[in-house]
Formats: C-alpha cells, structure tokens, sequence
C-alpha cells in the first residue's frame, strides 16, 4: 500500500465550496478498485486547514486516480480555493500489513 | 469520530525497535472498543519520520486509550527512541460520515 497525506489551506471565503467539492471527490475516489480509503479531515485548531488521507494499493492505483474525472474535477474546482499550494507526504505502511485490514 | 495524527521522530540507532514497540501498540489499539483505525506509517522520504493516524468514537474512547497497558508501555518504551517531542495534531472527520465506513 502507498499512503499519501495531502495538507490543504483553503481561504475562509471558500471553506464551504471547498468541502463539498471534496466530499464529492471523495465519493468518486472511494469507489475506484485501487483506493483504499480517502479520508477527509478537517484540522480542529487551524480553520482552513484540511488533510487528505488517501490510501492506495499501489503506484498504478495512484496513476489511475490521477486520471479520473472526479479529481480532474477536483483539482480544477478548488484550485482557485487554496491559500497557498497544497503539500504532500507519501508513506510506506507499517501496520496493518495485510491489505484486507484497510 | 476525531483523529489524531502523531509524527515522531525516531533516533536512527532505534528504529528497528521502535518499529516492532508500535506494531505491538498498534495491535492492542486496534482491539479497543473505541478504535477504529490505529495506522502505523513509514515517511518514504524522511528516514526516521513516522506517522501515527488514530480514529477514535469519540472523546472517551481517545481517554480510554491512555489509559491501556498497551498504550503506557509503548509510551515508555519509545520515550529514549524519539529524537524530539512527538507532535500531534487533532481533526474532526467530513467524510466518511458513517462510523461503519471506517
């Protein structure tokens, strides 16, 4: 599995757009094959502040998502949304091992 | 639901232990009640940076965690292993809503 967590800053304008439009994206990328979860997250100190927690199979589940059209969608939506560029990590898992346990 | 993201950062020289202290802890997690995720993540590009992302019920399944044996065990375990204070930040959840998506 590959776990990417994405940091986004939305500006306080746009907060409530932005959460729809992701919990819309959400809806799409939890039904693709590859996609473990897609967590959304709102920070509970920083308001703007939101993570996504996106879980995948394996790089060609990271590629195939990059094609949908709910990110491409996404992405577009809520570009002009953020405060600043949004920052990823990617992560290798240590536990749960097993896949079925995601 | 609330989650808590924990980064830490683990001297080189310990984590191979720290590793297998947190898989230990994240058993037990996962056992708890009140738990719905404990996940145990390796930074890809940041050697010794690891990721903790725990989903709890609510506040009282976040209390009753530290108060677990595993819990304080690992805690004490790991305390010698971090090269600085772990740090943690707390979100609520926009999606998955549904406690039985989790």
């Amino acid at each position: 599995m590959i776990v990417r967590i994405i940091t986004v800053h939305v500006k306080p304008e746009h907060i409530e757009a932005f959460e729809a439009e992701t919990v819309r994206n959400h809806e799409g990328s939890v039904a693709e094959p590859g996609v473990l979860r897609f967590d959304v997250l709102r920070d509970g100190d920083q308001r703007g502040r939101y993570l996504l927690y996106e879980v995948y199979r394996d790089q060609a589940a990271v590629e195939a998502h990059k094609e949908t059209v709910h990110y491409e969608r996404w992405k577009d939506a809520v570009a002009d949304m953020m405060a600043k560029p949004r920052e990823s990590t990617t992560c290798e898992v240590v536990a749960p091992a097993d896949p079925d346990r995601w």
